[in-house]
C-alpha cells in the first residue's frame, strides 16, 4: 500500500458511522474502525486525532473560511445582509460533497453520544467566536457582533435540523431563508401570529419611532 | 461533627474556585478541595458527582424551574413577551445568593478549563431544550419555539457576560433590557444604525412588501 490512500479520509468516516451506530460510540475501538475500512491505524492517526474526530473532519478548518468569507463580502453589506447572503454559499461549502444519508447518519450517532454532543456544541462555539471577530473586523461595535455571530449559528444550526428532518426538500439555502424569515418575525413582531394585526402593527410603528402621540 | 454541615456547599465551592485559580482545575484533587474547605471528601460526595460540578451546583433543577416559570405565566403573553417579562426574574432565581465577586471568579475558572467550558455549554444547551418544550407546551409552533428558546438563552448568556464584564452596572435586569433591545433593533433593522437612513427603510419596506416596484 503507498503512503497516500486515495478516499481513505472518507472510507474511514463510513467505517466510524457504520459500527457507532451498529454497537455504540463507547464500544467501538479505531482498530475496529481500520479493520472495516481496510487501513491501518497509521492511516487512521494520520487523519484523526481520535475517534471522536472522525465525525468532525475538516471542521477545525470553518473558522479560518468563515473569517476569509467575511473579509471578502462587500463591506456595504450590514450584519443581517451579510447573514442573509452569507449562510448558503457558507453552508453549501461546509457540507461540500456530504451526501443526505451520511449527514442523517452522522446526526443519529451523534444524538446518541453525549461526547459527540459536546463536541458539537463546541464546534458552534468556535464558529460563532470567528463571526464574531469577522463582525468586528468589518467595524461593528461589540454588542451588535456578538449577537450577530449568534444569530448566523443558530439560524444554521436550527436550519440545518429542520433540512435533515423534512429529508433535504425544500433544499438547504431555501430552508435557511425560511428559518432567518421565521427569526426576524419573530423578534419584530412576537411571534405571535405571521400578519400584524391592528394592536401590534401600532406597536411597532411606537418602537420604530414612525407612531405618533395623539 | 454531624451528617449535615451548614455552608459546606458553599464552602467547597469557595476552596474548589480558590484551587482551580491558584494552581489549576487539572491539578487539583478533591481531596484538596476537602481539606481547604475543612470537610471530609464523603461530604463532597454528597454535594457534587466530582470537581467539575462544583462550579455547576444546583443547575440541574433550572431546566424544571424554567418549566415551572413559563407554566406559571399569563397564557396571553407571546414568546417575545414572555422573554422580556421573564428573563430577569429567572436571572434572579438562578444567581440567588451568588455575589458578583464569586461569579467573576467562577467566570476566569470556566474560561481557563476546556472541559468546564464544555459543561457550561451543556447547561445552556439543557436550558434552551427545556424553554422549546415550555414554548410548545405553550401552544408555540415547533419553529417559533426552537427559536424563541434560542434568542432568550443568547440574551441570557451575552447579557451576563456583559453585566460581569462591566462589574455589575448597570444591573442584570437593565443589562438583559438593553441586549433584548439590540437583539430586536440588529434583526428588524440590519443593525447598521441606531436610526434607519432612507435607503434602509426602502429596503425594510421592500421586505415587508410595503413597497412596490415603479
Amino acid at each position: 500500500m503507498g503512503r497516500w490512500q486515495p478516499g481513505a479520509r472518507e472510507r474511514l468516516e463510513q467505517a466510524a458511522l457504520d459500527l457507532f451506530l451498529d454497537q455504540g460510540f463507547t464500544e467501538t475501538t479505531v482498530p475496529q474502525i481500520t479493520a472495516r475500512a481496510g487501513l491501518t491505524t497509521r492511516t487512521f492517526f494520520r487523519h484523526f486525532a481520535d475517534k471522536r474526530e472522525v465525525l468532525f473532519a475538516g471542521e477545525e478548518s470553518v473558522p479560518e473560511r468563515v473569517a476569509r468569507l467575511m473579509a471578502e463580502a462587500p463591506p456595504s453589506l450590514g450584519p443581517m445582509e451579510l447573514i442573509a447572503e452569507g449562510l448558503a454559499p457558507a453552508a453549501a461549502e461546509i457540507f461540500e460533497g456530504r451526501s443526505l444519508d451520511y449527514l442523517l447518519r452522522r446526526r443519529a450517532a451523534i444524538d446518541a453520544e453525549p461526547a459527540l454532543r459536546e463536541r458539537e456544541l463546541r464546534k458552534f462555539s468556535l464558529m460563532s467566536e470567528a463571526l464574531e471577530q469577522g463582525f468586528r473586523d468589518r467595524g461593528v461595535d461589540d454588542l451588535t457582533a456578538r449577537l450577530a455571530a449568534e444569530i448566523a449559528v443558530t439560524t444554521f444550526r436550527i436550519a440545518v435540523a429542520r433540512w435533515l428532518d423534512q429529508h433535504g426538500d425544500p433544499d438547504l439555502p431555501a430552508t435557511i431563508n425560511q428559518t432567518l424569515a421565521a427569526m426576524r418575525h419573530l423578534t419584530s413582531h412576537g411571534g405571535c401570529s405571521p400578519f400584524l394585526t391592528t394592536h401590534d402593527e401600532d406597536h411597532h410603528r411606537r418602537d420604530t419611532g414612525q407612531l405618533h402621540d395623539g
